[in-house]
């Protein structure tokens, strides 16, 4: 992959998500935490030729682990067998491919899966229920079983802690640049390891993950443990962003715990307290830096918005976030707040006339639903900002939600409208 | 405006909607039905120096009418004061304007919007609660309400029956071509008129109207049948297309009988039914015009989805029809059917493994969930074509339901990116 301006900044380089004051970033050369190692190789999957076989593998003796997956009633086989067949509180070995989504292949395709699982588990000599499989590509076209084997095979013979470089290249697909971390965590209890490798670009959005993301740290957790930080985290991270409202077949979080630091996690203790900041701002971070690298994005945007009800201020920010119109007017730097008008009005069917206060970085142009005079000057420049914040109040207290977003541009219709052919 | 090839072409031109064979066109010169004038003025709302006020008025003694609006939270004044102070079934007079929405108004939009219903009531002789209002144009701006009082003025004094060319221009933003048509229509009691202008290219989506429509017709309805049919015409026609999924804040479609043809339409009559089957005919043309001409379209589709139960084909007709990944292949011409899996898979969450059934113009693609094995050179002339059909099968039976999208096209972003600046 080439070199990406953005590889060169700070993983905490967004205002949203600030590095928690004992979280410290120790850079893409690191290597993955004590009781990791991983590969990438290049097994002729994709026909660019770059790397489509990763292999991660936990040494632990007493591996813990936590899944998420998507929702999707169109579950690609690697998700189901992974699902259905793991042990996901003691995984030790992922098997990702990208340049197929073995999606929409039916019981040949669980068949494709059930194969590599159990080679992967031959060649790592664990047990296939302790075998993840992730896949991303194109959906409808039938694994390459052979290819992926042949890549296995490889990517067994160079595992290493520094292979978390390879094995990320290994699941992008229309990625721009790396998603990737190595962070230490500085705990009551000592200090452990975070990295994650992620990937994601496009149809991604509402109702959870919608990416490759994989997790590791060398901290001791219970199941539970990893269980609790997995969800929530989870849910305030990938869960609140939208590329393009699209829901993939194929997501999965993994996040796998080899206890090689020594550093117990005890549920309910400080320390989980502050490995739970760490891992949300991780995930966070990962979570904007996938919408910042939305196709063909050039700006993102938070929606934030508060009001009376749960469900209320959660159809309004997704409305908002998968607006075309607003996304557009994202894109053009375009001071137009009609459209987030027009995407509460239709997020919040037969309410009008509705009492909607919309501020956009800081300049509020709407109040109790009609517009007011404001700064179109200072306006005009915030639009045209990397990042911009909209805040939307809707009648009522207690509720409050954010969704990321990217814009809708021209390079997103170019690379859906030609991506099979 | 200038002349677009689709302006020639009939107006029954989509193998989706057929002309009834009671239904004949008599082209875009033949004005009004009996009882019905109107006119279109450039009153300098539009910057351009477009037609932007339309005045429709109906001279019957006993008019009988009926309006459907947007159920959008964010209603446009026009439409909270058409909708709470008129007598929606004797409507006289429709005062439309383009280039200003008056919506996010506040109380301010309000008042701008009860003064041009009066003036318009005075303008024409009649009660205000008779007089309709519609705008079109961007939202958050006041409406400039001396230039709507100049353009009514002026638009009086021009009415006639063939002003529908000019009313039609006056209510058109984005518009590419006409969206207008008159037809005459043979019931078993006699022969009536059955005239529309339409207008809508953007935020034109789900849950009805999204667009302003006007109808004429010179038979004679009870206020009851005119209701129904419009009701039920405008649930088979708009609320079936979508553009880009947004709903916008000011749709608005009216019926208006002026009975000047004397041809008495009786209640569960073969008459109703006949006038039905017409003003269906009519209205789903024009929503497929609507989407043809969606801003920036070069494709349209249809996607047809049967299966076991009313919510599941709507949410997955609606996720396939807003998908921009679905959107981008259209517009791109590209067989990349693993978009409407995901698509599928998205509206159903939690329903894996499910056995949906997929095929493009009559090509299979997908049966019980899995790729097949289908003719790859015949698919990929058929999703080149104008119009493109999706149908798609979801596990039992009974419910049914269709909707008719546009493609996402570089001139959609553009269009968008740059509206108000």
């Amino acid at each position: 992959m080439k070199e990406h301006p953005a590889d060169s900044l700070p993983f905490f380089r967004s205002r949203w998500v600030p590095a928690p004051p004992h979280v410290r970033e120790l850079g893409l050369q690191a290597g993955l935490p004590q009781g990791f190692r991983a590969a990438g190789v290049a097994a002729g999957i994709k026909p660019s030729g770059n790397p489509d076989v990763g292999l991660l593998v936990c040494d632990a003796d007493d591996p813990v682990s936590a899944a998420r997956f998507t929702s999707s009633g169109t579950l690609a086989a690697p998700v189901l067998v992974t699902r259905e067949r793991c042990r996901l509180q003691s995984l030790r070995v992922v098997l990702a491919n990208s340049g197929c989504a073995n999606a929409a292949t039916g019981g040949r395709g669980l068949d494709d899966a059930a194969k590599t699982q159990g080679a992967a588990a031959m060649a790592t000599a664990v047990d296939p229920a302790e075998v993840a499989l992730a896949s991303t590509g194109a959906i409808s076209h039938l694994l390459p079983v052979e290819l992926v084997l042949k890549g296995l095979l490889e990517a067994r013979t160079q595992l290493s802690r520094e292979g978390d470089s390879a094995f990320q290249q290994a699941i992008q697909t229309t990625d721009a640049f790396e998603k990737r971390a190595n962070l230490e965590v500085t705990l009551p209890s000592g200090v452990v390891r975070l990295s994650a490798q992620c990937k994601g670009a496009g149809m991604i959005s509402p109702r959870f993950a919608t990416l490759l993301c994989f997790v590791e740290t060398d901290a001791v957790l219970t199941p539970e443990t990893a269980e609790l930080l997995l969800g929530v985290c989870v849910k305030r991270s990938f869960d609140r962003a939208s590329v393009d409202g699209q829901l993939s077949t194929n997501d999965t979080a993994i996040l796998m715990c080899s206890g090689a630091s020594g550093v117990v996690v005890e549920s309910e203790s400080e320390d989980e307290l502050r490995l739970g900041e760490a891992l949300d701002a991780l995930l966070r971070a990962l979570a904007i830096m996938m919408v910042a690298d939305g196709e063909g994005a050039r700006r993102i945007a938070r929606v934030l918005v508060r009001g009376g009800h749960a469900d209320g201020v959660e159809a309004v920010a997704r409305a908002v976030a998968n607006s075309p119109l607003v996304k557009a007017a994202l894109h053009g730097g375009d001071p137009n707040w009609g459209r987030i008008v027009q995407a509460v009005g239709a997020a919040m069917p037969g309410t009008a006339p509705l009492a909607v206060d919309i501020s956009i970085e800081g300049v509020q142009v709407c109040s109790g639903g009609a517009a007011i005079p404001h700064d179109e000057e200072a306006l005009a420049q915030a639009v045209q900002r990397d990042e911009v914040e909209y805040e939307i109040v809707l009648p009522g207290e207690g509720a409050e939600t954010e969704v990321f977003f990217s814009d809708l541009s021209h390079e997103y219709v170019t690379i859906n409208a030609d991506y099979t052919t």
